[in-house]
Order: structure tokens, then sequence, then C-alpha cells
């Protein structure tokens, strides 16, 4: 029996290895494959990492010829190395990338050699002791001092790579010159190489197949304003839908809703980061000014702040206590009108920053008054909701039925009287298709209401939990919240129009041609433009 | 007169002049003291950065000495420069940084150097013109390959750095071939120097003063913990409180409560660059066994969609519409309590990982629950809030006196049915300290509700528009939604206890020592560990 015992054990670990064996073969079989899928998603998601690429081998091999071409190598000799060494390390993605690293890297240099050079005169002693003493504390202290300096902020932000090029220079150069003796050669062979291939670098991201932060942080900013709008109609509707949706909610990542906003939530490093190197950018606005790229940083901060509300907005729908429907569905036009207008407002926003023209705040404002009202409206004028207890409802039917049946009639004259006041508001100068619009949008309203209204006497009886209510309740409430976070939006991306000089509002700018993106805006540029390490 | 217009001009130009003088000279003038603070803040947000940049001073200084001192210099001779060199780019602030460079450094050096021995024997040729070529080809190639390759994500995050250090080391070494013989002396002395230098490095970060990032990981974990629950306690009581401090509210960036949970929110490229780092820390937990540094990330992660309820509700106290304070006091307590339980949860989580013992996720739940329930309750135990229109609030007085003097009996029977509930959870095995805390509360809610019952009645008869409760169901609905977050945050937090091996529980563990720091936590540690863009 032992024995049997055993050998099965035996037998299961000897399986067992097989297996481990076995898997790790197919994990090293299917490795390839992942690779190639790997290397081809990099090169499909933005294919200006593969011309990138291209530049850089190309400016490599540029910059080799200093070294095995005959002429230019007698010019320059071996300290051609240092032109390779900075093409390696200065050539970024982006042209603001490329301009700050190379602009930090020349004043670097410069500024070491004339510290150095100052205190190579100090130290210019015959004593050898002496003068190893007086280089090792210079050596020590600008060390210590210039790791110091990297940790203030604005150092850290603007002059960090030049902080360190500096450091390293003058440690090259001053204990260099305590053996060599031509050190102003040594000093002036690497600015030179160092200019060279600085040069060649702005050459390569200037000139062939620029890649600018700008555009990037113009894009992106265009995206973000699409992806919320996107997500914000998204989740209104999917509110209000059925609720056979809900089901697969779970998992939060694969939700196409929450992708639309996930790359605004975490935007804050990569917006800094290019409107830093923007600015580094020589590109100007059409009167010859800069153009404010740390207002576009703002526009960003100012919707990330919005996006948290649409996170709480997108959290309502998973919430477990659920309004019911039957209560939902009266406020479900108001609702969904009033997100259609953020949405609205937010691709208005996007359009003028893609098309660089001015909007009208005041339309714009106007028109999210007028639903915010409506949605007001409806909430006050919709029956009477009696929040009390299970326990009280059974003695409340008739008192509720009394109140209501006077509603009733209320609601009809209110409903009358908020259309018309949305009829004599459309007068107001926009375009003629929006007008078009809502009144149409007014008769489907009036359409549904009609239907509606046979079915309201028999909500009406029911009354509500205050528990019930809660998740509806928060809904609306984050929706209007989200209309004071839109206006804070609205001012910085209004700011940013007034600061670029865009192009004056016409009547009519705002309705043409609103570009209605449904699919995933493209956020994986991400990743090229985030400092790298650097090396050497 | 129009002389006299011309004076007043020119006088006015000249003193604006004056002014713009003036105003550079104060600026110039101010500029030191200005600076002075700046550094004397930078050194007194974190110690360490003094000491650590005394540690640079000193490492620069020592691998100087290579180039300083006879002997050494004899043995290594101008190649000492590429230790200088290593030195300046590899130390970072933490240990981790530093492993996580100088590994990489050492990584690509070796396999840069293999690859260009390789591709030397292939080009050896008489005819210098095919070396040229070839040579020039084989840059270009691995130039564009390498460049692609820093595309991928996995190699970003963890081997970037190493893998430029290759193509440095690659291009000259195999550039360098084509003019001088002895190429592998060459290469083996800048190996040699690497090593020297990253070994310095690595002997300065780890046994002098060394700085984990891990400790920063976990410190800036039970931080963020802390100030969370500081932020929804203060958020809470605010909204409760007399409605003067409100005045204030605008400059969000100066309210304190934002202030508690703004680290939170941008986290996410510190506490990834953090775990990071971390995981190349050779630190062990008691059982030998790795300390599952992504985990924190994975809290930190949850802890950030947590925050973005606190955003939603600390939002709340900003708005516009506000629930008449008469109402808001009747769910005051159990608000208050919701509040002070989340914020407790909160503090266990953080004494937890503090202390490293685990906590008990049934017991908290429990008392979450409790006061979950004890919330639901008092909203439908409470009076009846009629929510009508006020047009039809004059018509509806009598009725609602009638249903509330049948609740206002109600309500006293719930009341006393809820506290005795309560009083009977208290006798699961919680600390004694909490039991004589929820005592002393529940005694004192007696107290307020016995103050507050003559009041009632007449709070009771005005009804309540839906538009008016709005903002105060947002409130407690998003009160109950951070419940539904926090819960995944208690998931994370007990699954790192686990994978950590954190002490088990054992009853009482709770309760005893629970820290409550007030002040504001402790954020700016933040900048130090970020990747610097590195140098040369």
């Amino acid at each position: 029996m032992k024995v049997s015992m055993t050998e099965t054990n035996s037998t299961k670990t000897c399986s067992s290895h097989w297996k481990f064996i076995y898997s790790l073969a197919d994990k090293v079989k299917r490795f390839p494959g992942l690779v190639r899928r790997e290397i081809w998603k990099v090169g499909k998601d933005d294919p200006r990492r593969i011309l990138h690429s291209l530049k850089v081998g190309l400016a490599l091999a540029l910059v080799s010829l200093l070294y095995l071409m005959e002429p230019l190598f007698k010019g320059i000799g071996s300290n051609a190395m240092w032109a390779v060494m900075t093409v390696v390390v200065v050539m970024e993605f982006t042209v603001g990338g490329t301009l700050s690293k190379g602009l930090n890297r020349g004043l670097g240099t410069s500024l070491a050699g004339l510290l150095a050079f100052f205190i190579e005169y100090l130290a210019d002693n015959p004593d050898q002791i002496f003068r190893a003493i007086f280089i090792g504390a210079a050596v020590f202290l600008l060390g210590a001092a210039a790791t110091f300096v990297r940790f203030i902020p604005y150092i850290k932000k603007n002059y960090d790579y030049g902080v360190m090029v500096f450091l390293l220079t003058f440690n090259l150069i001053i204990v260099s010159s305590y053996r060599v003796d031509n050190v102003l050669k040594m000093a002036k062979d690497r600015i030179s190489t160092i200019c060279i291939g600085v040069g060649l670098c702005l050459v390569m991201s200037l000139f062939v197949f620029p890649n600018w932060s700008g555009e990037d942080l113009h894009k992106s900013t265009i995206s973000k304003l699409e992806g919320l709008a996107n997500s914000v109609e998204a989740t209104v509707v999917e509110y209000f839908s059925d609720s056979k949706k809900q089901a697969n909610e779970d998992d939060s990542s694969e939700d196409p809703i929450y992708k639309c906003y996930e790359a605004v939530l975490d935007s804050k490093a990569r917006d800094e980061t290019l409107a830093l190197q923007a600015s580094w950018e020589p590109r100007y606005s059409k009167c010859c000014q800069r153009i404010p790229w740390q207002q576009y940083a703002k526009v960003g901060a100012s919707l990330r702040h919005f996006s948290y509300t649409v996170v709480a907005l997108h959290g309502c729908l998973q919430s477990e206590i659920q309004t019911p429907r039957s209560i939902r569905d009266l406020y479900k036009d108001s609702c969904i009108r009033l997100a259609q207008e953020v949405s609205k407002v937010l691709r208005v926003m996007a359009n003028s920053i893609r098309k660089k023209h001015q909007f009208s705040l005041q339309i714009l404002s106007n028109n999210l008054n007028e639903v915010l009202q409506d949605l007001d409206n409806a909430l006050k004028s919709q029956p009477q909701l009696l929040l009390g207890s299970r326990n009280s409802r059974s003695r409340t039917p008739k008192i509720s039925t009394k109140a209501t049946a006077h509603n009733d009639n209320r609601l009809e004259e209110e409903t009358r009287l908020s259309l018309s006041s949305i009829k004599s508001d459309c007068c107001s100068p926009v375009g003629s298709k929006s007008k078009e619009h809502s009144r149409e949008q007014i008769k489907e309203g009036q359409r549904q209401k009609k239907v509606l209204r046979p079915q309201l006497s028999k909500i009406i009886i029911t009354s509500l939990e205050f528990s019930e209510a809660l998740p509806f309740a928060a809904f609306t409430s984050m929706l209007v919240e989200m209309v004071a976070k839109l206006d804070h939006v609205m001012d910085k991306v209004e700011e940013l129009g007034r600061m670029s000089h865009f192009r004056e509002f016409r009547d009519g700018d705002d309705d043409e041609n609103i570009v209605v993106t449904c699919e995933r805006p493209k956020m994986n540029i991400v990743d090229n433009d985030l400092p790298s390490y650097g090396a050497e």
C-alpha cells in the first residue's frame, strides 16, 4: 500500500516536472510572437516613433562620419566621440525636448568651463600637494552645492540637466587640469564638439519631420475635451437606459466610459512636461506672439477637476440602491438634455481650440442656464415626491392622490410655461441649425410627455423613500455640480483663446462642423515625451 | 495749452521710467533674500537632501583621488574620467534609484562591448572604405533599433537607461575601432572604470545614511491614508458647522481640507517610480521574502479612486443651493458618526501598515455596516420630507402636521430602538476604549436629541423642495459611495498585509494607539525621487 502511494507521489512529481517543462517550452515558443505583436503595437500606436528611430539612426551615422572620414577626423581628432555622445543623449522625440536638452547642455558646459578656469587660476601653485587638496576641496564643495541646487523646484523643472552637465564638465576639466597641461585646448575641443553634436540634433529635430511638443499638447487637449464629452453623454444615457447593460459593469478597467476619461485623470505630469518643452519651441501665433502653452496646462488642470465629477457621476451607475426606473423616467429628458448640452459645450470648446477661433461664452452659458433651468423646473413641477417610510406609506395614499390631482393640472400648466420660455429664448442669436434642433427636441419632449401622461398618475401614488431617492438626487446634483466645474473650464479655455489671439467669434461658428467622434480618443502618444533618464 | 499737455505727458513717461527702474532695483535688492528663503525651505522640507548633497560631494572627491593620487593614476590612467562621469550620473537620492541606474549602466556597457566586438570581427577587412561603410551601416541600424526599443513600455519602464548606455558605448567602441588598434584595452578600461564608479556610488548609497525608496513609499502610503482620514472628517464636520466658515472657501488651493487630499490625487507617477525603485532594493521582510512593493502601488491606486469621492464630497461644501440647516441638523449625528467611522478605518489601516500588523477586516466592516445602517435608519425614521413645490406649500401644512404628529412618536420609538441596537452591538469584541468612546457619543447624541426635540415639530411643518434637498441627498449619497470605495481600499490593504506577512491580528490591536495626526501630512518628499534627466 505504502509503496504504491510513494509510486503515485513520484509519478505525480514527475508529471508536474514535465508539465513545468512543457509550459516553459510553450512560453519560449510563444515568446517571438509576443515580441512581434508588441513591436507591431508600439509602431502602430504612433507611427512617428518609427520615423524618429530612423532619424536617430541617421544622426548617429552622420556624426560617425567625423570619425570615419579622413579630412574631418584630421580637424577634430578623437574628441569626435564627444559629438557622438551628445547626439545619443540630446536627441529627444520632440523639438522642445531636444532644444531644452541641447541648450541646457551647451549652457552647463560653458559655465563649467569658465568656472573651472577661474579655479584653475586660483590653484596655480607649484606645490603639487597644495594643488591636489585645493582641487579636491573644490570638487567636494561644488559637487555638494550643485546637487543641492538640483532640489530647488524651479531649477529641477527647467535646468536639472544643465546643472548635471555643469557638474560633469567642471569635474572633468578641473581634475584633468592636474595632469594635462593644455586644459584650455581640451575645454575648447569639448565645447566645440558638443556644439557640433547639438547642432546636428537640432537640424534633425527641427527640419526632418519635426515632432512638436506644442502640437502634441494642443491635440491632447482637444482629445481630452472630446473624451470627456463622450463619457458624460454615455454615462447619462446609460443611467436612463435599460438595466440589462449594468451587469458587466464590474471590470471598470474595461468599461468604455472609464476609458474615455481615464487619460484625463492622470494627465498632470504629461501636461506639465509637454507645456515645458513646448515653451522652448520657436513657434509663434499669427501675430508673432508666443503661444501661451502654460495656459494649456491650466486648461488641463481645470479639466482634471472636471473629470473628478465625471468619476463621481459614473460611480452613480454602479450604486447598489437604485431609484425606481419609473421615477427616473420622469426626469430623463431634462437630465439627458443637460448632459447633451454639457457635451456640446465641451465639443464646442474642443472645436474652438482645433480651429483656433474663439467661442461665445455668452451663448454657451445661456444655453446651459436654460437647460439647467429646465431641469430645475422639471424637478419642481413634477409631482410631489412623498418621501416617507414604508410604514407610513399605507396611510398616505389618500393625501397623495389629493395633492397630485392638483399637481397634475399644475404640471400641465408649468410645462406649457417652460416650453414657451424655451421658445422665446431660442430667438437669441444662435445658429439656425441649433434652433431647429432644439425645436425638434421640444417637439419630441412634448410627444414623450403626452405618452407619459397616462402613467404619471400611477407613479404619483407610490411615494418614494428618501433612501431610494438618494442615488437619483446625487446623480442630479452631480450633473449640476458638473455645470459649475464646466464654468471654470470655459473660463480657462476662453482665456486661452484670448491669449493666443484666436480668430474672433462669428455667428454660426459654434454650430457648424462640430466633430462628433465616438471612438475612443487616441491617448497613447503619452509616453513619447516624458523625460528619459539620460545616459553617460 | 498744448505745450503744457506735452510737458505733462513727458513728465508722466519720465516718471513711469523711473518707476520701472525703482521696481527693478527693488527686485534686485530682494533677490538674495528670496534665494536664501528658497534654499532654507528646500533644506527644511527634507533635511536628507543636505545629507545627500554632502554624500555626492564626498563621492566626487573620492573618485577624484583616482586622478590626483600618483599610485592610483598609474594603474588607471586618464580613463579615470569615466569613473568621475559615472559617479555624477549614477548617484541618485535613493538606494533603489542608484542601484537601478548602476546595474543598467553596467549591463548596457557589457552588452554593447560584446556586440561591438562581434561586429568588429565581422568588419575585419583590409579595405578601409568597406569597413567605413560597414561600420556606418551598423551604427545606423543599431541606433534606429535601440531607439525604437526604448518606446516599448516594458523596456521604457525598467531598462530605458540601460538601452541608452548600450547605444552610447556601442557607438564609442565601434567608431573608435576604426582608428584605434587596441580596442579591446579601451573597452576593458571603460568597463573597469565604470565598475569602480558604480561600486563607489553603491557603497555611498547603501552604507552612508541610506535613503530607501521603499521606506519613502511606506511612509507616503501611511501619510496618504491619514491625510484622507483628516479630510473626510473635516469635510463632514464643516458641512454641519456654522455657515460662517464658508465665506473664505473660494481659494481652494489655500483650503486646509484640499491640502490634505491634494497629494493623493496626483500621486500616480510618484507611486510607480518609488515602487519600481524599491523593487531593486535588497530589503526583505522578517520571513526573508520580498516586500510586495507593487502592492503598495495598488493600494495607492485604490486610494486615488477613493479620493475622487472625497473631492466630490468636498464639492458639496461649495454648492450654491444649500439644504436648510434645520433639515441638515436632523441627520447630523448619523453623518458625522459615519464620517468618523470612515476616518477611523483609514487610520486603523494606516496604523496597521505603520506597525506591520494585520487588522480585522471583519470588525471594521461590521462597525461600518452598523453606522451605515444607523444612517439608513435615521433617513427612514426621521419625519417625512414633503418634497413639493413652494406653490403647494401653503396648502399642505395641515397634512404635514397630521403626518408628523404620528411620526414624532414613531421617531422617539425608533431612536430608542436604534440606540439599544448600538448598545448591544457594542458588546462585540472591540477595544474597551472605543466602547467608552461610543457610549459617550451615544449619551451625547441623546442629549442633543433632547435639546432638538422642541424644534423638531417646527421643522416638520416646513416642507422641503426637492431641489433644496438635492445637495444634502448628494452629500449623503457620496458618504455612502465613499464606504463602497473604502471597501476596495480595505481589500487592497488587507492583501498587502497578507503578502508582507504582517503580524496576525490580535484582539484590541485596532484600537490601541491610533495616532491621530491633525497637522497637514508631509508630502513634500515627493520631488526627491523622480528620475532626473541624466547627463552626458
